[in-house]
């Protein structure tokens, strides 16, 4: 527990590990919203630089204090039934990080209907459902059209989205994982997900979970050259003409000016690591691990690993 | 178009050419219901020896003729909107056939919304969507649910339902091809859906496709049995105690002897032919071109083809 | 350990545990391999009949009997080479248990040699390498040529064979380890290979692993005839007409009667279970565990299960 | 075609049709060899921008052009044998290619030597094998003792390699085939593989086709900084110190500083599309598609086309 930053209507806490580093910000009123360009909330970050290197003590890690941050979100007995959503398309590795999740999950919802002396709420097992409902693409149909219908039916307590985000930054790419009860914002995802997902579209409390696993081309070029920059500033001569322009741009116009000129050449061009099927078979092991402890009290670290072999 | 035999309440029509014979029954009343023990309906069974070959000839022509067949169940304007459903657990191949068609669909629902000019119903384009709910064991849902839930969210006019069989003699398993406007029956497929889907349960057309893909060993050692007796039976001694005794039997009985015989030994062992990847790759490629050419009036076999690759 | 018969030129031994029975058997001379219709050698055979469960402590349990029993027949200095070889073609699921192994093997022999410091002998770590080397259909090669070029090339001390056989019983399937250091007889595969692999042919000692994955359609009716008639004798009148008759046949007779009579309706249909695609997974997960165990002595259970996630 | 250039020692040669520019370079000695960087031999590019856009058409005239420009490079009578070698991991999508072409060819070396009246030189189809012998991570095996046990025994008359390679310009990933009768170069290949394959180190003539699958974070910004240069320099004052000093960088001076400048934040971080696995799959086609034309002269492109369905 580090600090706690005063913008208005925005509290931040952050906790720093050898590893992981987690920034806890509460956005409370319009002020907040405005300040950081995003809906009221409660947003968790996980930042775990070593995360790409697979090591599996880490991944244990990771998931435990992901259970941690998961059970303050959701907060619920353990006889509320959640429905946890695996938006992506499963043909697209580096979008198919929901649909790998869903596949790793303690699925109990119907044996506790079917085989209630084994499995109960007593013995910390929640009745836990799960959908992968596909993409546009796929389906025909919108993917939150899906969901909605679904979420009518079975009347689930909660839902929990995962899905596989664009980055902003190529440090980003499967090193941070971002937790918010604000939903999933429309295009966010890898696949340009249209609709949005959130408590006010389908009528239930909504946890959305993202791991950024592509990042545009433009983005990398742009990292690139501000790098460059801080670089040059940090070397030499900081009376040059040359980052006295490139510094008069703001970030939103470099990105455009490097976007406009790639154009031509290589399109909408986003690319993922070259690793991204080790990757995706990773992080998804880690996010369901965490899902797992964070939804099932009664079920130790151990006991899921089994299960995931 | 060889015949029409007479059983009350019962209509049955059967065309037969080199390699396919198609029977076509009709059940108009309680009477023909008990008679065939089968609900009301109208059933189309393709019966094809030489598809386990996956000649690509024969492929075509049974897409072809299946398509005839759908054409005359679903008889919609082009249109109104049909939902396919592929039923069945894509981690289990002789169950993965209904997900497997769906991935092979030409899914066209969005298209006709976000690209009118290109994609409309006046080149003979439908709006087609599709969806594989997964099976209880993956989602803890009952599959049934998720498709009400998106049955009344999307509203169809009409569903098709693809899903895999339990075949009651070996000779069918990927060679008859079942199709029946009175929906799926629970239990009859290969992971022992609990759940019917038929217009009843929820409230829209339905027409049921299924294959057979696994058989259990108990049917295997009852067919074989028969076929045993039947040889003894035309080469020799029609006196003797062996058959007179077999044949006092009923298939009902024996079957039932087999089985718990068999049970300590193997238990409910249910077999698929060792060569099942590609009977379901060939299957499906099957079963989705007949789907894409009766639904789509305007798309020819070749182009479906293309579109496959 | 319960036993020592009496074949001339054959020495058997059986130990028994709750759920695995090892049985050893030594054939040592001409007389031997008469009186077994097999060729001179060490052949061992686990049987577990919960394997089918998935059961992971059982998993465990096998996977270390299975490498103790190894141990024995490699019995070579930590430093010497050991080329595994997995058989089978991998688009064909009851066929690719080979190549599954294979993926889930420690393979180290280039990590000797690049990184010395980190993986060597004196850590318990022995120079191990792979290949899948797939099957006539797929290369156009016979298998038994590939493996020769390479051994020749890479002059292992040691080679072991992976390969998914037919079973002469259903009860076998999935549920009985076979081991020999006598090679992998032609023709007894999923695939029926061509070649066998043998120190004769191949010129390096060989011990091949076997599981039966398949059986065909008239084992299975054999299988279920046999037991009726056991039961039919155990039950009742011995003097019938019927099972005198059907005693008279010898197993192979009974056999071949039954394949003649299936062969027109069914051909030569090869079955496996249903859930094979997760008997292959946890197959390949026990004897991979068992040849990472024995090859490396160094290395633990749980090191090889935190690998194999 | 439209020229002939004049460097000594290289000859080069351009075909330029709407989609598809082909160009031939021959180095003729040692001064072609300095002047470009490469050894002897004959170098064919086909740049095709429109190939991501994975139109079945393009796909098919592409696959078209590169049978008759391989027709060239091989050479050889219809019954010489030729082993064709998928180098890369399949578990890797961007390193996939060469395994997924293998896996689309049609491999007949044991057709004609089983099945001599149906296949035959005459009508004709040549004896072709192939080998996907996976990478040193997998086997432990340096891939290139693999490939000269498999020649040696097997004595092929010629030896294609296929393999991903990675770009030096983000436009040449899945654009660009590159085809050479020099061999696979060290280090060229994603994995980066150690070993060269070529006529000397294997005694074969070898031809590699080559396609671009990734790209490094380095690469991309350099590109873009050049882009955005020459779009700086086209648009306006040419005297400002900015491009002053970048244009005074050379191309590998400028690489290397931005490699330098990211390193500490991404690492060596290389890159591919997000839609790797259609483009994966698209590209493997086309090269198959046209290995099959150009090993096969009896047989067409629609036969073909069957045959990959």
């Amino acid at each position: 527990m580090t600090g706690k930053e005063e913008i208005p209507g925005v509290v931040v806490e952050t906790e720093k590990s050898r590893d992981i580093t987690i920034s806890r910000v509460r956005i409370e009123n319009e002020e907040g919203e405005k300040a950081l360009g995003k809906p009221k909330g409660y947003y968790v970050t996980l930042e775990v630089p070593r995360l790409r290197e697979k090591d599996p003590e880490l991944t244990e890690e990771v998931s435990k204090k992901l259970a941690e941050e998961l059970k303050v979100m959701i907060n619920l007995p353990v006889d509320s039934i959640v429905l946890v959503i695996g938006l992506g398309n499963w043909n697209v590795t580096p979008d198919s990080l929901g649909p790998k999740v869903v596949e790793k999950l303690l699925v109990t919802k119907h044996l506790l209907e079917f085989m209630p002396e084994k499995f109960n709420t007593k013995k910390g097992i929640r009745p836990v459902c799960a959908l992968a409902p596909g993409v546009l693409g796929i389906t025909g149909i919108e993917t939150g059209e899906i969901i909605k219908g679904v979420v009518e039916r079975i009347k689930p307590d909660f839902v929990i989205v995962i899905d596989a985000l664009a980055a902003r930054s190529i440090e980003r790419i499967s090193t941070t994982i971002q937790i918010s009860n604000s939903g999933i914002q429309p295009g966010s995802g890898v696949g340009n997900r249209r609709m949005g997902i959130s408590r006010e579209s389908i009528g239930v409390p909504v946890v959305a979970i993202g791991v950024p696993t592509v990042v545009d081309a433009a983005t990398v070029a742009s990292d690139a050259l501000d790098m460059m920059i801080s670089e040059f500033e940090r070397q030499a001569k900081p009376g040059s003409e040359f980052y006295k322009m490139l510094k008069t741009l703001n970030i939103g116009e470099k990105y455009q000016l490097i976007r406009e000129v790639l154009y031509p050449f290589v399109g909408e061009l986003v690319v993922t690591p070259k690793e991204i099927d080790s990757l995706i078979e990773n992080t998804s092991r880690t996010l369901s691990g965490g899902l797992n402890l964070a939804l099932h009290p009664g079920i130790s670290y151990e006991e899921v690993s089994t299960f995931l072999q």
